[in-house]
């Protein structure tokens, strides 16, 4: 299988983290974001909204979206599971997971877009947009540094691919600036934690 | 089981629309948000977030997030399937429902946020981003009306929760004045067909 991801980017690395989570082996084809790879003909024969990542299976057939991505090689390749083995327990996950995405990874994306040199050039930037998006950000920090009082990992006992949504989204928070920081000292550990894994670097 | 929901909000219509499709009965309590019954404490013992949906099981267990808890009612009522029964079908499915979120169901949410009276005196709007996001939403909808030259439906040749989160965001589009029109007939033609299912009333 291939993947159409980006070294910068946050939805291709969710798929990569989760890929070394799995072990599973994907041959990886980067494209260049800022050279505007995405936006050639060839590439959008590949995928047509312009994004990756994308993944190509052997038989030519393609899938968009990071998540589906996840989910469909979840059902392949069930362990270890890292989308839940019983109902309630995917449901938490599941649950985890949209929360993650709206309220952490979709401000993070948001501000970079909205305040970041990189796209300053690039489209028209509402920075007034981005402070207010950065608020939130810090705020959804809260909120998991308090949430982990309850445990080790975000959705169950053990590590989920609600924890790749977050990591992975906290990861991109660094180009716009936004830390961690020593004020939420359950969400650093979490976060250390994570990062010391080896899919961490995939 | 017991759904809090509100009648104007696109999430919980997501779930009362998925219920009313697989003939679910759920007890509805309405929150009202404009009253500010969402940050009451008594409904934020009930969700911390402060959002409605909340799915309430009959062991008094809670589940929030509209997609987590309309598959979670998937995996204990798989007929009829709303989100596939093959791994191939279930990720075309999945990948559309990504889609529509970030792409339809996200900005249209951000039109409304930050350009309806509703929310003047509430929050901070930012009605520059707000026309940047009504842009996007029109964009999406020129996409979608291509998208329907293949089929009927928009993930597979039958109805599936797809259609339920691309045409609940749409509805959400009319308070700010988002309307399909005249000039997408494909488009047209489906939003009128989910239209006149009687779970397009729930």
């Amino acid at each position: 299988m291939k993947l159409y991801t980006n070294r910068f980017a946050p939805s291709p690395r969710r798929v990569r983290m989760y890929a070394a989570e799995k072990g599973l082996a994907l041959e990886l084809v980067e494209v260049d974001i800022a050279a505007g790879e995405t936006r050639t003909a060839a590439y959008l024969a590949v995928n047509a909204l312009a994004e990756v990542p994308t993944l190509e299976l052997d038989d030519g057939t393609r899938l968009t979206e990071s998540l589906a991505i996840c989910r469909w090689l979840e059902e392949l390749h069930p362990e270890p599971d890292l989308f839940g083995r019983q109902p309630r327990e995917r449901a938490a996950i599941n649950s985890w997971i949209d929360r993650l995405m709206f309220r952490l990874y979709l401000p993070t994306t948001q501000v970079f877009r909205n305040t970041h040199a990189f796209w300053a050039t690039r489209l028209k930037q509402v920075p007034e947009w981005g402070g207010l998006q950065r608020q939130a950000v810090e705020a959804e920090y809260d909120a998991l540094d308090a949430a982990f009082a309850d445990g080790e990992y975000l959705a169950r006992g053990s590590f989920s691919m609600a924890d790749i949504v977050a990591f992975t989204a906290v990861e991109f928070g660094k180009p716009s600036g936004i830390r961690v920081g020593d004020s939420r000292p359950a969400l650093r550990r979490w976060y250390e934690a994570v990062g010391a894994r080896p899919s961490a670097r995939a």
